[in-house]
């Protein structure tokens, strides 16, 4: 398996969370490389960006999913504090609304949607209904669905409406990658306990964190079952091992980079009628004189 | 006059456009030194931005408003580029669609207003339906208004309903500051022809932007009046001299920065009760071995 490849979920449903690591494979840069590295990584992520907005045929779609505390929210600060903000937008999704409960479980998200020329970033997603929804089912109670819910199916039938979403919107022009990051559970402890001595982080703290992680063991069979069924290769996901935040940033970095390479995106070409215009113009506006 | 308040447009409607200057006064820094001073106060702004959202009272709406090819979307960039963009939402409004024409003229930019916690960023704004809609008076045709126009009062209630709209904002804690890049007629031409000269600019350039040109005293007027009506202690207008750009980012990003530090921000205070939570939290996950 190439290194690009190492921790891609594979699209034939053989995934295996168990055997996805939550450290990163090899040493780990001395912490001054790791920096300069990720900067390395923003700045051509940064021209890429401007490119993808002159471009203006692609939009760009990053989904992360994670336990608490993995580290989504200093992911996405490390790895697109670069990018110009007029490029970029990110939306992290709470508890839905009445409203939002008032439509189908894609709605919410498909208005946020980012348009052509820009990277949007979810921060959680419509996978939360596939995630905390499942492990905690009496949610779906207070979703107005139709008739009387089947459990064996409703699981199912929700990976196939995100399967064929992902794809609608791959063909249409969305670049999508999407990222797990795989922390462990006595690495989630560590940064809990940290949170609990650092007054300045107390107010990142909830008493339900701690709760949900009694559910562990029911959170990684929802991942495992989702990351399989919709790990496709219009819109891969990617399990990062997260307990090295630094190694992390950069694994989330590269695959973005590498992956907007891709697009074999270019700046636009002017038309002749348009240089002839532009000639026009020119004359005018040297003329002014 | 203070140096803080050197460029700000005076609430009494006394404001000048003509004696507002287009170049800095003094000798401009040298550029490495520019350069420096940018970075210290995106660091800073940023660090004002997390505290902003942790905080989570306030939001802060930038206004930029500006002829063609002052540097509203470069300052955009080099101002806020190191700014989380998790905290940060920048919106270009361009042409109304038929749907925003359906409502009335502030309902397209209030749906973008930013959250508590968050920086937005209005790159044009409903300033727009003063100055191109002044300028070209045709455009009010389109705009299903009811009832006959009457010419004379229409701006004036216009800057009523701004005024109001953004004293209720800064009432309900949104920091309000509104830029003008005030760049000359002849530092344009220079610009545009540059546009012209370099192939990688061509995309940036329309036809129409040298049309416009020809409405320059038109603009001038139009903006004059706007500035005067619509300056106030809330929502103050600061007219920046566009001429340079490394100092009229650095003037922009000052502003915003000793705005902020007027807001009185602090980290969230955790109370006894939490606390008391958190120390049963701590016991829970110490126990867990």
């Amino acid at each position: 398996m190439s290194v690009l490849e190492r921790h891609r979920v594979p699209f034939d449903g053989s995934f295996r969370l168990a055997d996805a690591p939550t450290v990163p494979d090899g040493k780990p840069l001395e912490k001054k490389a790791a920096k300069k590295r990720l900067e390395e990584l923003t700045e051509e992520l940064s021209d890429l960006q401007r490119m993808l907005y002159a471009h203006d045929h692609h939009a760009v779609l990053l989904v992360f999913q994670a336990m608490d505390a993995a580290g989504k929210d200093s992911t996405i600060r490390n790895v697109l504090t670069g990018v110009n903000p007029a490029g970029c937008e990110v939306y992290s999704f709470k508890r839905p609304s009445s409203l939002e409960l008032d439509h189908d479980f894609l709605w919410r998200t498909a208005r946020r949607l980012p348009e052509r020329g820009r990277i949007g970033v979810f921060n959680r997603s419509y996978y939360e209904e596939v995630l905390v929804v499942r492990v905690h089912p009496g949610i779906l109670d207070s979703q107005k669905l139709p008739g009387p819910i089947d459990l064996d199916a409703v699981w199912e039938e929700r990976f196939e409406s995100i399967r064929e979403h992902e794809r609608h919107l791959a063909r249409n022009g969305t670049l999508i990658l999407k990222f797990f990051l795989n922390v462990s559970k006595e690495e989630q402890r560590r940064r809990f306990l940290s949170r609990l001595d650092e007054p300045h982080k107390h107010w990142k703290f909830s008493a339900g964190d701690v709760r949900e992680r009694g559910h562990w063991d029911a959170y990684m069979r929802a991942y495992e079952e989702a990351l399989r069924a919709t790990s496709r290769p219009w819109a891969p996901w990617w399990a990062i091992p997260a307990d090295d935040k630094p190694a992390m940033r950069i694994a989330v970095a590269e695959r973005i980079v590498e992956s907007l390479h891709g697009l074999g995106l270019h700046w636009p070409v002017v038309s002749p009628e348009e240089k002839a215009r532009f000639d026009e113009m020119r004359a005018l506006l040297e003329g002014e004189e």
